[in-house]
């Protein structure tokens, strides 16, 4: 009998008969780890510990404690639910139930439920969990399988695709409930220490719209009851906080089913925050000697031929046909920036060309996937494309790091770094990308940056570093990206004229701040829960007159502050009303205006942490506005 | 035999008999009349003097001395070239030769002539000019009309189409040339004082791409050689300012086959100018209580059969398909801001509601038709909508009026102004109509303004008044324009609660000031042959340092300028040749730096005009920046 070699990951390896399962592997590193083993990952895929090994492989053995754990339990949590399913609604079909970041998930059909059956469904669950099922994995003839799902097209379905040519087939049972499975799955129901059923949606056979409608159950589940309730409260201030709830209490923007899904329509307030953080960019940028460009948002699909999305991108984008040419709208906004460049005659010396634009682009999500701002159709991206020297990337990257950092520190985000080096598949000579990575990686070092390398994961045509936001609630969300390209200037034959005289290649940078306008505003209101520091807040201030009789006052006030936003609350409310509606409202500073400031000529200030004081001379609020706006500061701190 | 009743310019009515011609009204008015008649204005169409009349008509009798005897001229013009160019290419056939606001064109097919034939034909149409043969009316039966063009399947088409049914058919015949034609045409070639044709061009017969493609002559004809030469100077001059020619000099966008035609792309230094242009009104639109608001490109149809576009505007649509549901790119940006509108709820206390936003729409035009940025698929409306009450009309047209005043003045534009009235079919009641009528034509009396009344000429949804821009070269552009909308807020059911705590509809205002930045871009680079005032020059000031050595001191002198927009010419050049570069750049103001300069800290000035003064301090010409720029002056003035 043959062997294979198993590398573990402290890179020690093992010779093991071939066949030999996961298991045997951890029983033959010791007897106390091979009890222990929940399942495995083999090359980086998350397996039962049965899998036979039938070649050389790098191993891990999932245990208790491994992070891959979470996956296994919520597996299994799934099955719970499926078998509570079936006793509750015995009509139910099944189709498939993966486990997810969150929990997991079970797509089911042949069933009307709504929110309140997942009560029942719930207290079903428990009991299967109470009865502390063992789960076990079971070989089934293949064609007994087909068999058990004669009356279930979808479980057909996925034997004749996902489990194509296997026989016998993997099942798991517990108790009397078994399904179609390939693992990996905890031991025994009872290893759930917490199991929370969360909401009902749709969701498409095989995620295809022109498929059936099933009903999705989401769910999730935890080692433990505390585990379970700490992820609940965290969603419970994820709810309070989302986006699309306060977008709607603040009035920022909307999305309708007539004017189309995906597509968000920003109301003035939400409009005024989109331009606060783009005159916030601009100025970085032209600080950084960038220069804005503008191109149109429709383009002939021969320049999606020339740079390469037509053929590998097509299906996300949106196509027309305008007197039988075909034309897209724009998934990117690098190509139009290289026609620009392209347009011009550089020497060395004009190198490094920066151009930058607020640039729609639009890609096709299923529809079912939109989501508030965090998912649509068309998104603005602070795009830059910088064509540089390859001696200058070093230095360019490190001046677009500094922006970035700039960037990080004004809204109070914390991040995480990955730098990834080239790919096995990938355009361009060893030299340019050795040079490229040590230069990246030079950065990096000088930048004294925490970062995670993440070796192959680069794009085909460069190297890059990206960025993750974690916001106030821990969650992570893709953010800043600096891509080097040397594939698009050959696709565009761009070049420059260097001190030799000879023509040479420019290297492009791809380079975005916020990422997606749309993905920050709602990363941001998230994060600020709605409570935008002053210079985004679109109202900065509000006067709150005791009486009618104190407008004008009031009026004199406002045209003493300038240009900030200040409004006046003139209905004919009680103050306590007013001050209420302000807090509600979110803005930063009241400004509460009776006959004693009115003789004195000073302001009553509050701001939205509810502190107070008097006597404050206009001027002087204004100048703390000056300061606290023009600097950006993340909070009202007039009264710190 | 019966009567028909005509009506003369002046009001007074005449009765003729059924078939008179338009002739014989005018030697029924006077002999002298009579013998001068060319041609007859009948119901507003332009006809032969020998039509007959045949029911009751408003008549003007087209003499020489008459607005329409040039179109009477360039329409013989047509012809003589036509009969020039048979006898130069007798194979060539004729499809269609109007006349034109410029002069005329003839679409033919046959022949492959180049700009080097017009020489020839033109000294062909020279000759028969010279013979001054006269042009008759020849009355030809159908059959024998077929006859003539068997070979000629445009001919026969128009034959099926326009003069359908007609028998005999008019024909126009000079020497032993005759062109199917209704006329009217003046009495002999000797007429045309002064012929010149143009150009050479690609067209489709009809006007549709999917029809053949033929050659358009371009041409203009004048009653004298005099007025010919004014014209084709008047034509040199733009073509020599032409935005096409100093949008490539100057680097400030492209539109390119690849990218698609009708897409400009807005380089660096165009996109400049555009903002500050947007920056300008956004300022304009603020300091007004207006709102931005940002919409979609993209709507679902259903938008778009809610608004009624769907219905009359779709053959000038982009549309597209996404998941089998239709969507539209915009023609408008109205409905975006109505459906903003409806989302909240108003009171009479919060109107006027205003809205307002840079908004790129989409209309299908030909091809063959896109040129420049003057006709474009993708153009910016700064696009403005007002919800207001019915009372409210006036002072909200006031102070538009007002807006309007001020960016005719910063332009230095000259402009004419219509106001167009309720039209035959329209929507909304008698009682709204007038009284919006009343307070459009207040807010033109009140603003001592010239204006002509175009009765009838409205939208069928209320009444507007517009503008038009006439430029350095005396030529008229679409500008401004203030509409009232009766229809749009029915259909979107707009309400707001008024004092009486009904619900009532407002009235809505489309409003535009530049109309479309990609027109008024071209009408400012022509106006100032790109010599744009200094607010608005991409380029604001060059630094011509003398030797290499002053470029330390050029860098100080750009640092201590700010934000402007200034640049160092550090190219080895001699001072001769940067400054002739800058003046070809057409940079307002040059600084000239030398040893005299550094050594006192000082700067000589130098402008566009070629002006040049020494010994200026730094600060001093900075503070004049400020003022000139900050005021949007027309032209530097530092050395005025």
């Amino acid at each position: 009998m043959s062997e294979v070699t198993v590398t573990l990951p402290d890179g020690s390896t093992l010779s093991v008969a071939e066949g030999s399962t996961v298991e045997d592997v951890a029983y033959e590193i010791g007897p106390g780890l091979g009890s222990d083993t929940i399942a495995g990952v083999v090359d980086g895929e998350l397996v039962d510990k049965h899998a036979p090994l039938t070649e050389d492989v790098e191993i891990e053995i999932v245990t208790e404690s491994a992070d891959e754990y979470l996956d296994v339990l919520r597996h299994s949590a799934a099955h719970v639910f499926a078998q509570a399913l079936q006793r509750e609604f015995p009509d139910a079909k099944l189709t498939i139930g993966p486990w997810t970041d969150d929990g997991f998930y079970y797509d089911v059909t042949g069933v009307d439920i709504d929110e309140d059956d997942l009560e029942d469904i719930q207290a079903e669950a428990e009991r299967i969990i109470e009865a502390d099922y063992d789960i076990e994995r079971e070989l089934v003839d293949r064609e007994e399988a087909f068999e058990r799902y004669e009356d279930n097209p979808y479980k057909q379905d996925v034997l004749e695709t996902e489990a194509a040519g296997e026989d016998p087939v993997s099942f798991y049972q517990q108790d009397d409930f078994y399904d179609l499975c390939q693992g990996p799955h905890v031991d025994s129901t009872g290893e759930i220490g917490g199991f929370e059923l969360l909401e009902i949606s749709a969701a498409y056979w095989r995620g295809e719209e022109e498929n059936d409608t099933l009903t999705r159950v989401y769910g999730t589940a935890f080692p433990t009851e505390e585990g379970l309730q700490e992820f609940l409260e965290q969603r419970r201030k994820a709810e309070e906080r989302d986006h699309r709830k306060i977008g709607q209490e603040m009035d920022l923007f909307s999305i309708d089913e007539t004017t189309g899904p995906g597509l968000p329509l920003y109301h003035p307030n939400g409009k005024t925050i989109l331009n606060e953080l783009s005159d916030y960019v601009a100025g970085l940028n032209r600080d950084a000697d960038y220069r804005e460009v503008e191109t149109p948002h429709v383009f002939r699909t021969e320049l999606w031929k020339k740079s390469g999305h037509y053929e590998n991108y097509r299906d996300d984008m949106f196509l027309l046909d305008v007197n039988d040419e075909e034309y897209g709208l724009k998934p990117m906004n690098c190509p139009g920036h290289a026609t620009i460049f392209d347009q011009g005659q550089w020497s060395y010396r004009d190198l490094p060309v920066r151009y930058f634009e607020d640039g729609k682009v639009y890609r096709k999500e299923q529809r079912g996937e939109l989501s508030g701002l965090s998912r649509v159709w068309a998104f603005t991206i602070d795009d830059g494309h910088l064509f540089v020297r390859p001696d200058q990337i070093e230095s360019e990257v490190e001046a677009i790091m500094d922006i970035i950092l700039d960037i990080l520190d004004t809204f109070n985000l914390t991040y995480t770094v990955q730098f990834a080096t080239r790919p096995e598949k990938s355009v361009g000579s060893d030299e340019i990308w050795e040079r490229a990575e040590a230069q990246l990686e030079s950065v990096l070092e000088d930048a004294d940056m925490d970062y995670v390398v993440e070796e192959g994961d680069g794009a085909f045509y460069g190297p890059k570093i990206d960025f993750a936001f974690e916001d106030a609630l821990g969650r992570h969300w893709d953010g800043p990206t600096v891509q080097l390209d040397f594939n698009m200037p050959e696709r565009f034959d761009l070049t420059y004229t260097g001190e030799d005289n000879e023509e040479h290649r420019p290297v492009m940078i791809h380079r975005a701040l916020y990422g997606s306008y749309e993905r920050f505003f709602m990363v941001l209101t998230e994060h600020y829960n709605g409570k935008f520091p002053t210079w985004l807040a679109p109202e900065q201030v509000r006067i709150l007159p005791i009486s009618d009789d104190n407008i004008p006052y009031a009026k004199e006030v406002k045209h003493r502050l300038g240009d900030y936003r200040v409004t006046i609350e003139d209905r004919s409310w009680t103050v306590k009303k007013k001050i209420r509606q302000a807090h509600e409202d979110r803005v930063p500073y009241m400004l509460i205006l009776g006959d004693d400031e009115e003789e004195a000529k000073t302001l009553s200030v509050r701001d939205r942490k509810e502190r107070e004081t008097k006597d404050v001379e206009i001027d002087a609020f204004r100048e703390h506005l000056e300061s606290e706006v023009g600097e950006q500061r993340p909070d009202p701190d007039f009264l710190d």
